[in-house]
């Protein structure tokens, strides 16, 4: 493996991604707001906080069921803001086409941006376009950033550092749709039942269960890497392990199905809807009613705790009684996923 | 020409990419930030205004005299909220990068974007990495965002509504250069003197003349589509013309020679690190002796006025005395410039 030249899993989100972080971009950059490394910056504004955040989007194909590029871009930029806490208020879009993509499908992707901009209920309200030839780059990426407002008592959501043993950890429905929906859609797999991405703003989600007065003390949507990393990542260096119960996570059958064929586990697989959030043992049921109530929730449970056990690491009791590790990705599952 | 597909012209950020974006974005992202189309969107903030920005760099080659595609993603962005009468205080960062770059290449960037970001004095405080398969992009886009804090009393230098025959034009340096320093780097030219792009963050130049109390009308940086665009968009439905002294204008030598070889006109060329103001006759000295004294500035001049004459168009005294309308470029003059 070449060590001097950018690797596919350099964009993983695992292990290799998290080197090219800190070795390059933290080393150069070095500032307090970055060092944190949580999905979105925290900012002091005029008088509260601002949530500052950022991600390209690259995925191939470009229209998926369930969604489409600029879907994703609207969903993944307001759940990053939405799971530090804050209120997202305003989105940023920057395009970059290749040469000769179809007006009609930049079309698609524009009113499918809007779509979600408007379910989300946060504008567009700047944006850049760039066109590059032929064959330097593929038809189109784009990048969203997006300004929330953070109000200063959830200012620790997004690193979470009041975790305790018996805190129980909540997700809000099934893993895996999204990577395995792209997969099948990129290599044209012929499915007997048609795999849907679960890309959805989870902002609404989310505002209701901080509403009603949940002490959220931990947050971060299930993205690249899957939930496998939120876990390891968040239990890294900690005083405490967390465990999770595999017979609480809800995979569909369809996708594990294509999971099991192409040997993929699904804790790994990149979801765009779907939020972990961490609470004290007493919130967690009232939690789970209300995330229960939302569209994008229906599926939701309680899929294990925060343990004295194995402290410092995330842990699997498997469907048949077994212990695993679970440990962060090295390289890349599956490039482009997003 | 195909209307069905996406062309080069269509990122030129002339009449082309505007159709594009009041055909496509605005009409479904619609809302009262965006349609005001300025670089940066301007937003109630928790009590002031925040400016909010976004620019993609595609920019090829990635390393040119006088700059880099970093530092050229740092300085656009810092000098759009700049030019908006905002103090830039936060930047995001979004690489999307082809596989098998050279992370000895990587890190010039990096290095050289920290370099900038550090001269600016605005820290990049959250950023994404996502990598493609070779020959999917082309070795680095880099797509930047930033944050500003507006004080109330800028909010209208974006826009320019109080603009009156009379007012000055200023602009703090000699043009052109960044545009065709690319394409000599582009093209391996051998030349007799190198020409060095103007790319710089302005926003201490900018600062110096709004403390000192001057009060600007209007102010936007000169990129894609240079000088001529700013002022063809500026006079676009005013009720007043905007008039420009050829013989004020600065193009340097070298600059001016490879113009007239390749057959570009200077007016149209992309500036990286130079600022178009209007402000009212009486402060235009002022503001020109503090923009003097400037690193940037050393070679600002009052290039032209307002008029009465031509309302609703930028118009040209050449150097050998004739008249010419200055009329927004349709097409694409140098792709990939920025």
């Amino acid at each position: 493996m070449a060590k001097d030249k950018i690797l596919l899993a350099h964009g993983s989100g695992g292990k290799i991604t998290h080197e090219l972080i800190n070795n390059l971009f933290v080393k150069y950059f070095r500032n307090p707001f970055l060092e944190k490394q949580t999905d979105s910056a925290i900012l002091p504004g005029y008088n509260e906080f601002l949530a500052f955040t950022t991600d390209g989007f690259v995925v191939d194909p470009i229209f998926f069921p369930g969604g489409d590029i600029g879907k994703l871009a609207v969903a993944g930029t307001v759940n990053d803001l939405a799971v530090s806490g804050a209120v997202p208020k305003y989105l940023s879009c920057s395009f970059i086409i290749e040469e000769g993509l179809l007006i009609s499908d930049l079309e698609k992707i524009v009113a499918s941006m809007a779509e979600e901009a408007a379910k989300a209920d946060v504008p567009i309200v700047t944006g850049d376009t760039k066109v590059v030839n032929k064959s330097k780059c593929d038809k189109i990426f784009i990048t969203t950033s997006g300004i929330g407002f953070l109000p200063d008592v959830h200012k620790k959501i997004s690193t979470g550092p009041d975790i305790h043993p018996g805190d129980k950890i909540i997700i809000n429905g099934s893993i895996a749709d999204h990577g395995m929906a792209v997969l099948a859609a990129r290599n044209d797999m012929e499915l007997q039942a048609e795999i849907l991405s679960d890309c959805a703003s989870l902002n609404g989600l989310i505002r209701s269960v901080l509403d009603a007065g949940i002490n959220i003390k931990f947050m971060r949507d299930a993205t690249r890497g899957g939930l496998a990393n939120v876990m390891a990542e968040l239990s890294s260096g900690k005083s405490y392990g967390l465990h999770l119960d595999e017979n609480k996570i809800l995979v569909q059958e369809n996708v594990r199905g294509i999971c099991e064929i192409l040997g993929f586990d699904p804790l790994y697989v990149a979801n765009e809807g779907k939020v972990v959030m961490v609470t004290g043992e007493k919130d967690a049921e009232k939690a789970l009613e209300i995330i229960k109530k939302h569209q994008h929730g229906r599926d939701a449970a309680i899929i294990g705790e925060a343990t004295t056990e194995h402290p410092g690491k995330a842990w699997l009791t498997t469907g048949i009684g077994g212990k695993r590790i679970i440990d962060m990705l090295a390289g890349e599952q599956l490039p482009r996923i997003c």
